[in-house]
């Protein structure tokens, strides 16, 4: 008999067998600095304009949501017209649950079976998932040994695998590495190159974090339709648990997620919060400048204590060398700091904390690693 | 040269060239009875309790949220308990934006590239998208001309093609058709014989509005691991706007699910409302038995009229045959009633809306039909 009929198989896809549901572990820890939250809660201006926004979309839930959101997508787009200067239509702005649903929405419309899509290593650890969910092949190339993108080694990765979509990190995570408009400039003429067409999508999720000079993609949305640039209000607008991840892009590429999102994604309720959240965009951009700050004091002290610090334009720093990293790890864990085993073999990440937080990660970290 | 370097070519696949974004028109109109919306907007209260819970969440939206909500899970297993009396765990019970996403989930951990979903038309159109959207085959064998499944030719269909996922509305939409326990357990088994394993997904959105002594698949999830029923809030809950749909099934086949799932996909908010909304099941309910009164008072009417009508276990009802639907479904848009042209040629489908609105409607149809 080919299987007991009280127990029958589950048709579970092969290359899913045995594989964990991703994360981060969810520990309660006095000092969580591990998956690059923004350290401030939300305001009891904000908490209050997000439950008054909340109760005026409330009465109406009985209704599906405005499926094309353009109130939210003229928001964001006025939102990054301040942040960036760059002048952007509300139709040029995309969102979803989360910037991985914006990814995922990405490669159903230009991955899929018999595609390739690229990026650099080490970088972002969910690509690969969202690679393996939509069936499109994942090839990385690789990054230079300070993290950062060779121009002539991306075109090269580029020509050699014609990919349909690249996903470009900038700020990488977990490096804090950000792409200087050069490289980013000869990715998007290397991908203009490949048959078919390549999409090429600048995931700036900790854009906001970049250092001053730092210039954004955005600048480059007016003359490459086949650039979208992603952003997230999970880390400059400390929304995490308010899943709202968004891009900005040609109205064309624009066009071609709407077609494979599912109907009403969004919920009233998201698009509710998220307004919300925007109006209060300028307070949150003074916290963002602090975290920066910090930022920048946390990279200077870990080089004098004679760690490898890596540049970061995001609000988390990568640092080493340690022979074994997961001992020092465990040792802050037990110190109550969590923070994460991620990038190149011996190197940790942690996220920029409260004043508070990062003192509690330095007093641990000179306990532990003896500094 | 092969194309135009100022205006590359995007990668979109190709079947989704031409492709509009799924959706019903989104009209302004005074009377809505075309997406099967529950019409009674959210109560004082159960607004009040939406936006207290949202503002305790939001002074923790910095944070991830719970990327495994088993409160949520908890308290849907409790609310399934109460509605059909069968016993869950929480660990049983899984949950999406909208039942849509929940269908991404099982066709990505079940379906993909080389294997085939299967249903049984007419039935929800939304089916052959989720199967495009994962590359799963889509074949659909047929209903009765009283749009009853016959249980031999659901097996027969399943024997045949060897589908990895068969998908069951009940109450079929848009015919209102419930299944009966007989047929949901002959596809069952015919779906245990299938090699390499086969999920039954028997789709309940619209399970609480079903008729007294019409059964709930959820009885026979305890002896059909490879049973899954799906539910949303949508309707019954009257929160289509939150995007709340779940499902529940045995813990193996949830577990599938949490793999493919996007990592944080249920925000924090929309697991504090969903909660919020839950806490008010017993008055929602009695709503959904003013309902079922309504659509089958509304049967009776449209019979009495010498209309074709589907037996309706459903928020709507199916009812036809006109020569030229659309001229009837224009004069009723005509008279400020928009309804949806679903169903095989010369129905047309109507939501169950509350008694006003229900009047306006028959005073338009007895006005453009002429009966």
């Amino acid at each position: 008999m080919p299987h007991d009929l009280a127990r029958p198989t589950l048709p579970l896809r092969p290359e899913l067998a045995g594989v964990e549901p991703y994360g981060a572990p969810q520990l309660d820890v006095p000092y969580a600095l591990n998956v690059n939250e923004n350290p401030y809660a939300p305001s009891a201006e904000v908490v209050a304009d997000i439950a008054e926004s909340v109760a005026a979309a409330a009465g109406g839930l009985n209704r599906y949501p405005d499926r094309d959101f353009l109130d939210l997508r003229a928001d964001l787009a006025a939102y990054l017209a301040v942040e960036s200067g760059v002048p952007l239509a509300a139709e040029q702005l995309w969102a979803a649950n989360g910037s991985n649903e914006i990814m995922l929405h990405v490669l159903q419309a230009f991955g899929g079976p018999g595609r390739t899509a690229v990026s650099f290593a080490p970088t972002y650890s969910m690509y690969p998932e969202y690679a393996r969910d939509t069936h499109t092949g994942w090839v990385t190339g690789r990054r230079e040994a300070d993290f950062s993108l060779d121009p002539q080694v991306a075109r090269d990765t580029i020509a050699e695998l014609a990919p349909s979509v690249v996903l470009l990190a900038s700020p990488n995570n977990p490096t804090g590495t950000a792409l200087p408009t050069s490289t980013v400039l000869a990715v998007l003429e290397a991908a203009a190159q490949v048959p078919g067409g390549c999409v090429v999508v600048v995931d700036e999720a900790y854009g906001e974090f970049r250092r001053r000079g730092t210039p954004s993609a955005l600048e480059l949305l007016a003359d490459h339709p086949h650039l979208a640039v992603s952003r997230t209000m999970s880390k400059a607008f400390g929304l995490a648990g308010a899943r709202v991840g968004y891009l900005a892009a040609s109205p064309a590429l624009v066009d071609a997620l709407r077609v494979v999102r599912l109907p009403y994604h969004l919920s009233a309720v998201t698009q509710a919060v998220a307004r919300a959240a925007l109006r209060h965009a300028p307070t949150l951009m003074a916290q963002v400048g602090s975290l920066r700050d910090e930022r920048d004091a946390l990279v200077v002290w870990l080089r004098e204590r004679g760690l490898q610090v890596a540049d970061s334009d995001a609000n988390f720093v990568l640092f080493g060398v340690f022979d074994d990293r997961h001992a020092i790890w465990q040792g802050l864990l037990d110190r109550g700091v969590l923070i994460r085993e991620s990038g190149p073999d011996g190197w940790l990440r942690v996220s920029v904390g409260t004043p508070q937080e990062t003192a509690a990660f330095k007093d641990a970290l000179v306990d532990v690693a003896g500094l």
